[in-house]
């Protein structure tokens, strides 16, 4: 997701800490106060613009969302429409997700959503994408036992890639569309990517994975 | 694959017991002597019209071959197939495929392929996809530790079921493709189907997985 550089993005999302919360490591293992409720917590990894989660926090109010974006630049953008949504169950970090054990407990995630993750074509690239080995560790230390990861793209390398690299990691494969809009799925927030892409008629690829002991 | 009845193909199929072996269950566990060699044998469930398989006999001569078709009307289209090839690392069965383990031994088959199997879309029809679990059970009574399925279709439907069964069953996938004839995969034979479907511009789907301990 390209978006021109924006000088004065960290200022605009300091100016909401209800919404972007200004030390994330400080609330690891007490995210349940930050949001008021007991609900569970579900994640996106690479928000981008945040329609996704900022729709699916509208739709489903008995789930608490965070999403995180590393380019504050994007951030802002997803800002906006958490602003407009005006939902007490959606939040935003711009952290890295690797430090994604920093910020919190173990199993106080309850499930991480990845969209359209950067494919990163090139296998020299390998370990950059969302679902290399190293980036499903760092779920798993988040997550409960049996957590689950919900992804969907419409990169067909990267679904490939992702189904093979699930598997090795030993996950079980609990759904799976290879044409998520022709599926019987229900409930579909749609990411701006995704609107743009299925639009032109190209499959989404979409499957929930779960973590085994 | 609908083929007209043909009275006829019982008997011509007789006059070549040296591709249709008359009585499969005699060759349990010595099927190295019927091929007069020690080479790996690799089979087909549900073999059709066998293009495949009798391509694959000529395009690698150093494995032995056996085509399974229930149909003995669409097995003599095979044998003919088989025939003008002319060569000696392939041989067909018409027996049903739930008899596999009486006419061979445990490790005695080292892979199974699968091709644009009937779907078989119903949801009270998934006993009879070749990939359920019934099916998995039996292949691998036939095939020795950390065996492999290959299988490749047109059908989304099934695709999806599929690479959902296998993983339930705990198998793992060594290699996924979503569209084979825009992957780098090598060698690859088409059936008679996938000659069909590919030229109309769908996706062939093809992934290959193994058993676990």
């Amino acid at each position: 997701m390209r978006t021109r550089n924006k000088p004065w993005a960290k200022d605009r999302l300091d100016e909401f800490p209800s919404i972007v919360p200004a030390i994330p490591q400080e609330h690891k293992g007490k995210w349940n106060a930050v949001f008021g409720n007991d609900n569970p917590i579900h994640i996106e990894v690479g928000m981008g613009k945040g329609q996704f989660i900022t729709g699916m926090a509208v739709q489903n109010p008995d789930v608490n969302y965070i999403g995180i974006e590393l380019s504050e630049s994007v951030a802002v953008v997803a800002l906006d429409k958490m602003i407009e949504a005006d939902v007490p169950n959606v939040k935003l970090l711009t952290i890295n997700a690797e430090i994604l054990a920093d910020v919190f407990e173990p199993g106080e995630v309850d499930r991480v959503y990845l969209n359209f993750s950067d494919p990163w074509p090139k296998t020299r690239h390998e370990k950059r994408r969302l679902t290399f080995k190293k980036f499903l560790d760092l779920y798993k230390t988040v997550l409960p036992e049996n957590g689950e990861i919900h992804f969907k793209t419409d990169n067909r390398g990267l679904f490939e890639y992702s189904l093979w690299s699930f598997s090795q990691y030993g996950m079980l494969l609990k759904y799976v569309s290879l044409d998520l809009h022709k599926s019987d799925f229900e409930g579909n927030i749609m990411t701006e990517y995704e609107e743009k892409f299925s639009a032109k008629g190209q499959p989404i690829y979409r499957c929930e994975v779960q973590y085994q002991e």
